[in-house]
């Protein structure tokens, strides 16, 4: 993919929370059967983890930590998943997502069929309020 | 989920091709579809990513990185998934999986419904040869 063509990096890729010099990250509301679905993405175009310097990786998954540990403090989900696949959208971005024992795939993953449906509004207002958190945390990391 | 239940703590969880103090990698056969699909198990059950100390997430992280580079050298795949999900089993583990433009679900997540089939005869006779570089190079990390 072209970088030109690139849609993570000709926009932000979702509400964004946090910027620095390697990464952003930003709540997505392309899912909205997971409200509390945070991407941490790396500015510059690469495709794979693997082709990024040690000192790179080890931020983001600091950050991508940042974010999980946030998302189990606050909410409580059943699980966090963690995810870099890049299949489409070959920039390298982890997918942070609180998972609920009733949300829409649970316990599969949130790429496999719906099971169910759910009422997200509850989740949904505590949103802001998560986000502000995060930012919080993320200006604080070393 | 109790230890004692836990498929992760009363087996390897596939073909071991590597272990160590902290983790333990292993070929898994369970996605048949998907055939240079490897797994960085913790040894102990914990069921988050951010629970672990920093220095077992970056020996973790390393290890996953030695899998991924492997993968992309020796098989020139489309892209290298990474995930960490756990809610069947909550016991942290690293999917590194090989995709590629013809199988069965790129580039859709595998865990989405089959688009196509494919014949993995060819890739499947190159998982010994696989199998043997990968122990070599994770012998050889520091």
């Amino acid at each position: 993919m072209n970088p030109a063509d690139c849609p993570l990096c000709r926009t932000d890729g979702g509400l964004l929370i946090h910027r620095d010099a390697l990464l952003r990250v930003v709540r997505v509301s392309d899912t909205p059967e997971h409200p509390a679905f945070y991407r941490v993405i790396l500015n510059r175009h690469v495709a794979e983890f693997s082709a990024l310097p040690a000192d790179e990786r080890r931020r983001l998954m600091d950050v991508v930590v940042a974010v999980e540990s946030l998302l189990l403090s606050e909410l409580r989900p059943a699980k966090v998943n963690l995810a870099s696949l890049g299949n489409v959208v070959p920039h390298l971005h982890w997918h942070v997502v609180a998972r609920f024992a009733d949300d829409a795939q649970f316990p599969a993953p949130i790429w496999a069929p719906a099971l169910r449906s759910r009422d997200t509004a509850a989740l949904c207002e505590r949103l802001p309020a998560l986000d502000a958190a995060l930012r919080l945390a993320l200006q604080q990391l070393p």
